[in-house]
């Protein structure tokens, strides 16, 4: 690792904490390891990213179905997916003297503790699901999880899609939210945390066709890459060797972003065959198959399934428009975020906070942005250069300036993140100016 | 509880399942209790009551500052705010045959199980929060639980948002997310589930000034009922006794909803006094007091909370909206939904679905209203009133039918769901015509 590269995540870090994107959890308890708060403009750039994605692969398409369920599930559910057993647990060795746990395949010297130097135990798998009890009894009949993936709360509900949308085939359904897993060892800010949310598509087609609906899903999540502004050049498709598949796909491909901490993933496409189905419907009892009205033709549908994580999505759009220039002979810090996902969209400030006249038509100014554009800040403090950097440094790609001259003409001063331009626009024209910028 | 009003929840629960609102979670493996899962229909739903809420109450205002705290926090979390305490636990007894937990408070005879008649033991507590551990240990010291209330993540982020944003007072912290309790009895519905969703503030204020914001917020609280559709009438405001008040709260106000099952609470509106931040702080050391900068004074702020509990809103509106009438001589059952939330806004039908330029120009009305406004159906299966019931059923306030003046004068036949109500309207103004009325 380069020390500059260090340093990137340090300010990324730094800045989110500073200026209210991600916080450490419980962090006047001393944090929690591997979780992480969104704070307001964390939140706000979140629900942005979510809402497009929602926008993008659901509402504007005729064949998505949209769910949410629930994140305790019935257990069997684990069972049938596969999660229950070996294949989604760590190999762990226990010491004997300071009952530490470390994951086998980390320490180099199986037999001693790196902790204690005390005597390690025998492998055992760890199972990576968190576990709870549902209901009143707390023995092995009441144990539940925490879903480690969205995708299961899909599959069990196939069955239902079907029987209320009767919907035409091929077909998809979409989940956002949060899964969880024990992580041993939870690192590199929100990239690997125990608590994690995901958008996920299911999107169901015949066996035959899946080299070509693969290839189809591959080119939607380029675009999606384009749409929220992370530069496809930072982006590497790197395809899954065989022995390193899950237990449920024929083929995998890793979307890795080129995060400080090296090249890791950022999205997957997997091709998990009619694994979940199946092994649902055996397990179930309940026939999970579609029916071909037209051609009479039943069968079990296989599946394409884009993952998009959502806090790694967040990471990778604060790394992509972290930027550092030199702006008037100054030097500056500032957010490229793409104006449709920037949390902010635009501030508004009076040239003076102690000239009554200037404050007030700032106001209304601002009242008006607000109602119409949304996330709008007003600032009055400060020279007018020090407000423009505490807003680049939030991403927001408008700056809206009232002066003397408004009050005379009615026009305003609005200057462009990203170059420092500044242009004068007509009150009245300014909303309708600032939408066309922000779509 | 009368008979009619037992059958209108079944009413409820049953189109919820047919239609796609709400199923039960992990149906196809016999469901889990108290465990549901939102359809597509459901989803949308519940995201429309959600980004108002979140536009009304914290991005339209200048006040407010959202997080989205992590659902597995520190454990010291729970010890400070008194969860982990007698007062967040129900009294169970065991049974010393079966091995089955009951409500101590729910049994006549306290010596003899319900069950299996087994000799009953001592009244214990047993605390409602899901317990489950994090890391790779399994005892008490990585003991760690599922938040019971999103209220919590917002007390522990009180300094950052202070660092952060140096908010002027009052102001307050919003959050909308999933909260867990391990009720021993889950029950009607979505009323009452294991995992359900809440929409919190913390609003912070001087104690002296706790009746007043008090009754601002109750004020909020009436005109979000009026924003979304629930009539007033419906609501009752309870005020808790002193004997009934949680631990923290000082007086609190339940609004209670007029459902089929008995009148039960909605929401909740509570003054918590500075019970969380003065047990944050002293169990912390971290100081959780807000410096005013004009007056100098440092005080530990006093909070007043609005919850309004996601699930029980949809039920409510779900309750609110359902429907029988007789229209043109038939029985009918509709979905009242203010237009802002109903999941659908507009269906669009070819007159004929066997001609190819009604289906053609029917498209090209579904395209372009699909991009203004954004959920938006096409249905050409079956004679138009059975079309017109399909989507009264799932509360979609407009139809638009393409017919052959459509083809001679460009104009559209727009049908209201409530009156059933037909007119003309010009295929260009028609996204205006409808967004003006969904908004």
């Amino acid at each position: 690792m380069k020390k500059t590269e260090e340093t990137l995540m340090e300010k990324i870090v730094s800045l989110s904490k500073r200026r209210g994107f991600i916080y450490q959890s419980s962090e006047i308890y001393g944090g929690l390891a591997g979780a992480f708060d969104y704070g307001p403009l964390g939140v706000t750039l979140k629900n942005n990213v979510k809402n497009l994605w929602w926008k993008m692969f659901v509402e504007s398409r005729d064949d998505m179905y949209g769910v949410d369920a629930a994140i305790i599930m019935n257990p069997k559910v684990w069972q049938a997916s596969g999660h229950l057993s070996a294949g989604f647990a760590d190999p762990m060795v226990l010491c004997a003297k300071c009952h530490h746990r470390f994951r086998a395949d980390h320490l180099e010297d199986k037999t001693k503790c790196p902790e204690c130097g005390g005597k390690l135990g025998g492998e055992r798998r760890f199972n990576l699901m968190f576990k709870t009890n549902v209901g009143a009894m707390e023995d092995d009949s009441s144990a539940s999880y925490l879903r480690p993936e969205t995708a299961q709360g899909m599959f069990v509900n196939f069955k239902n899609i079907i029987d209320s949308f009767h919907p035409k085939f091929p077909f998809g359904l979409a989940q956002a939210g949060k899964a969880f897993r024990n992580e041993i060892a939870p690192r590199d800010f929100v990239f690997r945390s125990r608590e994690f949310e995901q958008m996920e598509i299911e999107y169901f087609i015949r066996g035959s066709e899946w080299e070509a609906e693969f290839e189809i899903w591959r080119k939607h999540m380029g675009e999606w890459l384009d749409a929220i502004g992370i530069n496809r050049d930072h982006v590497h498709e790197v395809e899954i060797s065989p022995k390193d598949l899950a237990h449920y796909s024929k083929r995998t491909i890793d979307f890795e972003y080129e995060y400080p901490f090296g090249q890791k993933e950022l999205y997957g496409l997997a091709y998990r065959t009619d694994f979940d189905l199946k092994n649902h419907g055996k397990e179930s009892g309940v026939e999970l198959s579609y029916m071909d009205d037209t051609t009479g033709e039943k069968f079990i549908p296989h599946v394409i399934e884009p993952t998009f994580g959502v806090d790694r999505t967040i990471l990778a759009l604060l790394l992509e428009s972290y930027t550092e220039d030199e702006m008037n002979g100054e030097m500056r810090t500032y957010l490229k975020f793409f104006p449709r996902i920037a949390p902010v969209k635009v501030a508004v400030f009076p040239l003076l906070k102690n000239k009554g006249e200037l404050v007030a038509k700032a106001r209304q100014v601002y009242d008006s942005l607000k109602k119409e554009i949304g996330v709008v800040l007003f600032d009055d403090n400060g020279n007018i250069g020090k407000r423009y950097r505490r807003q680049d440094e939030i991403g927001t790609p408008f700056c809206v300036t009232i002066d003397f001259d408004t009050l005379a003409d009615d026009t305003v001063t609005v200057r462009d993140r990203d170059t420092g331009k500044q242009e004068r626009i007509n009150c009245g024209r300014l909303p309708e100016y600032i939408k066309v910028r922000i779509s």
